[in-house]
Parts: structure tokens; sequence; C-alpha cells
């Protein structure tokens, strides 16, 4: 029988500013996470992601390559991003050419189980449980659905 | 290079009845969890929640703090719940009196990767696979779908 | 206080080819994974199910007993299968003969956080993030949505 090559999670090569908590098991390698960050367990980011300071970033949420996230953010547990969208017909398979980035604005809160293809959005937005995002987000508001609609203004809701 | 501080996960203060196996890892806290209960690995319980006994929690589900769950229910992979519906425009940040509270009635199954907002279930409920369940659901029987709707009654399919 | 039984996660029982790479803590039990296939952190594979060589199984994707799994696919990250559609009205409890098997041909890429409730899926087909496959797809090209609806050939995007 063949053994296969196991590799253990871990923390590698991650930078790291001040005052920043992650819970065990993870798996985060190569990117940057900003000051007074929180990373839940079972959590993965991957090489290359910035994570501006006092961003959560709760249990089960999943970070790829290409993706920036601002400030103050909060992404919610089970969020997950895409770089790869399969275009042309299946799976990029690691040419890089290929996937797409998505860069988060700050005070952006991402719902539990969302899922965001290579979008870019906007500051103040908030995306709703559940929502897949297919396009950019280019004005702050409430964002729900598959694919994700704009349902109402932010600004509404805080009066 | 700052160090960030490292949590591990675990059991921490949690109150069992008889009977209950739980895979690890998972990060089950000062939460209470009923006879017999089957709890998956890589699951989340967070403080003050109540699970009945008989029910099954599977894999990567996650169940926020001020939810309550009957007897005999069963919590499909990947379902998770959600306290902080971000009103007011983002996350609460803390602030409780923001939060919701759900209440799961007794023999109530939640398919593999739904999402629960802040609601009350009566007993007896079926929740498909994936679904976004955004409201109370005061009445027996299938729901599925972002946002969930009422499919059928659940005595028709047992006939 | 009584205390539960604890199982950890690990890797049991599982026929693999040669070339496997697995990123632990994950769950596989009991079952078969071909030639060069990459397993992602926090996965749970379960009894019985054969994955063919060339696979990427992501991160947080779970794959229940009576999948079956052809070559070079690619389950990406939180993707979930389901073998218990609670008919009947409720969970089966182990009842096999009211769980569903799922078949998904060679070359298919399934999406971030997409769901699968038991169909059979033919070769070259993509299922797009956040999608839910609630019927059988007998036709390459690109499904997406909640249920997953057709949303073009794949041909056409591969030109």
């Amino acid at each position: 029988m063949t053994e296969p090559t196991i590799r253990p999670t871990g923390i590698r090569e991650v930078t790291f500013g001040p005052g920043v908590t992650v819970m065990t098991p993870v798996n985060l390698y190569e990117c940057t996470i900003g000051a007074g960050c929180f990373i839940g367990p079972f959590v993965e980011i991957q090489k290359g992601v910035v994570i501006g300071p006092g961003c959560r970033i709760q249990s089960h949420a999943f970070i790829c390559e290409l993706v920036t996230i601002g400030r103050d953010c909060f992404i919610s547990h089970g969020a997950k991003f895409v770089n790869d969208t399969f275009r042309g017909g299946g799976p990029a398979r690691g040419d890089r050419s290929r996937w797409g980035a998505t860069r988060v604005g700050d005070r952006v809160a991402i719902g539990t189980n969302a899922t965001l293809l290579p979008v870019t959005i906007c500051a103040d937005v908030v995306i709703g449980a559940g929502a897949v995002v297919t396009r950019d987000i280019t004005e702050p508001g409430f964002y729900a659905g598959n694919p994700a609609r704009r349902l109402r203004g932010v600004e509404a809701e805080r009066s």
C-alpha cells in the first residue's frame, strides 16, 4: 500500500501586526495580517493575502491568493473567496494568468457562508449570510441573495 | 516580527449528558450538550448554546451564542447559525444587545451548508441543503432556497 | 459531570494511489483516493468513497458515503455532498436504504461552497460557486444558482 505525503497545517512565514490572536488549528502561510486582527479556528489564508488592521476572520473562513482586505472588516464563519472561476471550462490548475483578484474596502462585513467571486467591493458594504457575490460592488449598502443584489442602503438602516 | 497570541481550540467548560461522542478537533466552550449527542469534527459551538438530547451535529457546523436546539435534531455538515445580522450597517462588535436569538424545536433537520439567521423554528421542520433561513418558521414542512420558502408539508412525504 | 467519548480524526484504512498529498488535520476513513490527488486541510471523506486519479479536494470539503468521483476533478473549498435528503420527513438515522448515491464524471469542477444532493453528473461539467445541485446533469456545461441551472455550454467559453 502506498503512503501519502502528509503536510501538517500551521502558521508559516506570516507577517503579523501587534496584538493578533489566532485560534489553532489554522492554515496560514506567506500572508500579512494587520494589527489587532482575530483569526478563528479552521481558517485557511493563502499566500500573498493582505488583511488590514482590526479585522475579524471567523471560523471556517477561506481566503485565497490574490485577495486584499481593508481595515476593520468582518469575515464571518464559513465565508469563502474564489480566485479561479473556471473560465475556459475548468480549473486553472495553477495557471495564475487565469485567476482573478479580489479587493475588499474598509469596514466591509461579509456574512456567514457567503461566497465571493473575484470582485472589487467598496468601503462600507454589508454582504448578507449565504450570499454569492458575482459582480463588483461600487456603492455602500446591503447586498444578499444568489447572485447577490442590493437590497437597501446602509445609511437607512443606521438611522 | 511580532508574534501572535495562539489559543488552541478544544473542549472547555462544557456540560455533557451521558453517552456523548465528540470527534476532535472541535471548539466547544461553555455550552450544554444533551445525552447521546454526536458532535463531528471541525465543529464550533459557542458559549451559552443548549443542545437537547439525541442530536447529531455534523462536521463543519457552527452554532453561535444565543442558539437553543431541541431534542433529536440533525444539524448537517457545514450548517451555520448567525446571531449578528449586521443591522445598523455593520457587525455588532460584541454589543450583544444587537444580536438575535435562535430557537430550534424538536426533531428539526437542517440541511448541509444551510445558513440560519436569528429565527424561531417550530418542531418537525426540514430545512433543505444550501437554504438560507431568514424568517421564523411556525408550520412543520420542508423549506428550501435562498431565502428559504416552504415547498411542501412533511406529512405528505411521510405517507 | 459526565465525560464524552473523544474520537480524534485522522487517516484510517484509506487506500491511496501513488503521489497523493494530504494536509492534516483531515478525517479520511475506509475510502480510496487515486494517484496524484491532493487533499486539503479540514476535509472529511467517508467510508466507501472512491476518488479517481488527479483530483484536487480543497479545504473544508465534505464527501459522504455513496459518492464516486471520476478522474481529474476539482472539488473546491467548502463544497459538500449529501446522501440523506431527509425524504420521509427527517434524517435517515443510519437507514442506508433511504440514502441516495452520487456519481461525478471525469474532469468535473465543483465550485466553492457548492452543495450537491444525490445526483449523477456527466463528464466535463462546471458547477459554479455557491450552487445547490438538486438534479442529474447529463450535458456538459456551466451550471450555477440555487437550485442550479445550466447557464451556458463549456465549449463556447473555451473558444
